[in-house]
């Protein structure tokens, strides 16, 4: 129902377990900011302190978004990077009702028992974690730095701006913190998956945008819907306009998804791509393709990105937000909560089919799903929306070529709240681990990084020597 | 069963009804942190605008403690006196679960429904409502100074602390925001209230000392316990040992409260009380006295103590901790929970009988009673304890006579979290109205406090200006 936001992140599987930890739990109050009940629960959390300085070296703190912290552990390259020669801790904490960490078991996603999933009850069970790797001392003996990435990222600068005590500063990679409603426009995101498809060439664009009525008039004849059933290798054949519908839904995903996640490498996600795949399947819309060959040309895009490794039976056109791995089913019901953040298309700023934002209706949908009222303004009158000069310590990066970059801080706030871009990477590319087929921007940003993270360290020594 | 704390601040009777505003509503959730329960409610809040320039005037905005908040708005006398020269809004919001602001009506304190009574939850309904008056704007055009003292100050520095985007600067007076476990020795508030009497007169802090023995020996004879009931005017018989200790503790009480509110004008509270209360009583205790002599000098304090206009029908000393107005029945919940104060008396840096703070006692009552287990470290893990580095835009006011100073900030944190000591100052004596009898000292405190306040202001212009 609401749309599919971070999903991709999730689905970057456990590429090959090269990083290695300790699994840990940590009990922590269900409800953290009332005490009608008193319930407790554990969260799990990964520690590796192989390169610690257990007198004075740093945490650093992945603030673990919503998926099984496996996958953040094992695809978070730059923190397992650095951390020998920041002689730091690595701890990655998974995020309440994501993973293992589940306050009812496996009833923790039934309706009766979801309520307590919210960003504000994550941080304070991060907050008490990071409490107690320190000792509960009420002098704090680590510097502590946190580390996310996309809904991570949020949290990694919401952690610092609401425990500046417990969190001497954040790198906060692809955090879409202005998406939410009234803050960007509801059509950035489309158009920055636009741009990156023009980048590859504007062809590919007018291609795609011309699909949508070429595959409705297309299907509209059983023969042709059978052809793409077996010529697109669909899961399932198209029935009705019903159907055709969720196969456009599909498509369009696919293209944002490609967006999300056009790294300059070969990627063994769930869905496993080739690098730069964006500018791979627009090789098979480079020139003005019509009527059977565009359908032709979109089924060559679709057949690489369902089916890059050629293991996959059939594409699943009708499932396609729920992955395997995916273990991200919360998002839906914090997106329908606080995580409000508006989406549309406009058909001209970019290459889908028009499909305005309708609050009315997505809360509608929300209150019958999960019997909730969405709070649209809650997570802006929280965490501050745009007004974060009073906040300190944090850096905003964004891939210009990553869509959610359009809800993104592009410009530096103050000199402690610092905006990088890195040119040519997609969705946070920089907490990835390194590669030989990185671009210098992203090695650029990775420097910076380190720089701040040494300054915060710093920051913090000189502040506990004056004591 | 937990320590009275602030209590003394509510029975402030609403002296005169001088400041006029209009009562409004403003509806909340009954939990900002969580979706399980969705009900609303409406917290109370009193407004005037007499004085403000709607255009740009900032909004002075109290954060209201553990009263009604008529009492609060009618006892702040400096928001009102500043208010026009700043053509400010005055604004005095309800703390949930006090005066009116019930979320269950009058069930609200049943231990079935008192659960989402926690600063958390109650600094969120003010930052609803402060972004309510801001006409919900992601820009918001007023500057927004939040006061309060006791408690409201620590809300004052903690809205500050947490939601900086929506309050530019806090004036927390007689805050005791290190008065958490492990933060301050459980003896600093005893030995304040004993210096305060010190003061006045070393022999005055011996014959109290010297009292509580000599009462206790004294009342175990029928006789001498029927004697204190009739000379000492109490409204029951001295029974037993238990209500000699209930004597005891009402005694204790009696200098804790004195010393917390001499101020040097008499005031209207619902116990009145003359000027400098401290010197006035310990006029009756300025030689050595012992035995039925002693009995007698302890009786003239208490007479001036509990019936100093005359009116008092008798001593109910069995029911010391509440006073008919005081309406803050919620405070002992929040003492069980989150705002845990260790409070002890040692019997050599103070002049009461040793009693040391026993925690698990502690716990267990408060489980008794409400079934509720407190989190000691809660407060400091929320709030940050000492850790204020990184806030700002904060002023700490302490009197130095106020025993709560023992919990305050008495040194600045930074350029922005600044310290100002009121040399000859009880409780937040820079808040109330302006009287000929305050000493120079508050006068300038209350001058520092509009300096930074004008700096709060100018600083938020020009933020805004910049965009």
């Amino acid at each position: 129902m609401s749309k599919l936001l971070f999903i991709l992140v999730l689905t970057i599987g456990i590429v090959s377990g090269k990083y290695k930890y300790e699994t840990k739990w940590f009990t922590v109050p269900l409800d953290h900011f009332s005490f009608q009940r008193n319930e407790t629960f554990q969260i799990r959390y990964l520690v590796n302190s192989d390169y610690w300085d257990n007198g004075t070296g740093p945490i650093f703190f992945y603030t673990g978004n919503e998926g099984q912290i496996e996958v953040f552990a094992q695809n978070t390259g730059f923190m397992w990077e650095i951390a020998p020669e920041f002689k730091a801790k690595i701890v990655f904490a998974e995020h309440r009702y994501y993973g293992q960490s589940m306050p009812f078991g496996n009833k923790s996603l039934e309706n009766e028992n979801i309520g307590y999933l919210t960003a504000a009850q994550a941080l304070a069970d991060y907050a008490d974690l990071i409490d107690y790797l320190q000792g509960d001392k009420v002098e704090p003996r680590y510097p502590v730095i946190a580390f996310g990435g996309s809904y991570g990222g949020m949290l990694a600068a919401y952690i610092r701006i609401k425990y500046p005590h417990l969190v001497n500063g954040a790198i906060a990679a692809s955090a879409p913190i202005h998406m939410y409603p009234g803050m960007v426009p509801c059509e950035v995101y489309d158009r920055i998956v636009t741009s990156s498809f023009r980048i590859a060439n504007e062809e590919c664009v007018t291609n795609i945008r011309n699909s949508w009525s070429t595959l409705r008039t297309f299907a509209k004849s059983q023969n042709n819907s059978d052809w793409l059933y077996k010529n697109w290798n669909l899961c399932h054949p198209l029935k009705n306009s019903s159907d055709v519908q969720e196969l456009v839904d599909y498509l369009q995903s696919m293209y944002e998804s490609l967006a999300m996640v056009n790294y300059p490498f070969e990627s063994n996600f769930l869905l496993p791509l080739p690098a730069q795949p964006v500018r791979v399947v627009c090789q098979y819309l480079n020139e003005t393709l019509k009527d059977q060959k565009l359908i032709e040309g979109i089924g060559k895009v679709l057949k690489i990105y369902a089916n890059y490794t050629g293991k996959t039976s059939c594409v699943n056109y009708k499932n396609g937000d729920s992955y395997e791995n995916l273990d991200a089913s919360g998002w839906d019901y914090q997106a329908c909560t606080e995580m409000v953040m508006p989406m549309c298309t406009t058909g001209t700023d970019d290459m889908f089919e028009p499909n305005p934002w309708n609050f009315t209706q997505f809360a509608e949908d929300c209150h019958k799903k999960y019997n909730v009222q969405p709070r649209p303004q809650g997570a802006r009158v929280e965490y501050g929306g745009a007004r974060l000069q009073a906040a300190s310590n944090i850096v905003f990066s964004n891939g210009l070529l990553d869509p959610w970059a359009g809800g993104g801080i592009l410009n530096s706030i103050s000199n402690t709240i610092t905006a990088v871009l890195i040119i040519d990477a997609a969705h946070h590319l920089d907490l990835m681990p390194s590669s030989p087929y990185d671009p210098a921007s992203v090695k650029m940003a990775r420097n910076i990084h380190k720089q701040n993270i040494e300054k915060w360290i710093r920051q913090f020594r000189e502040e506990r020597s004056k004591q």
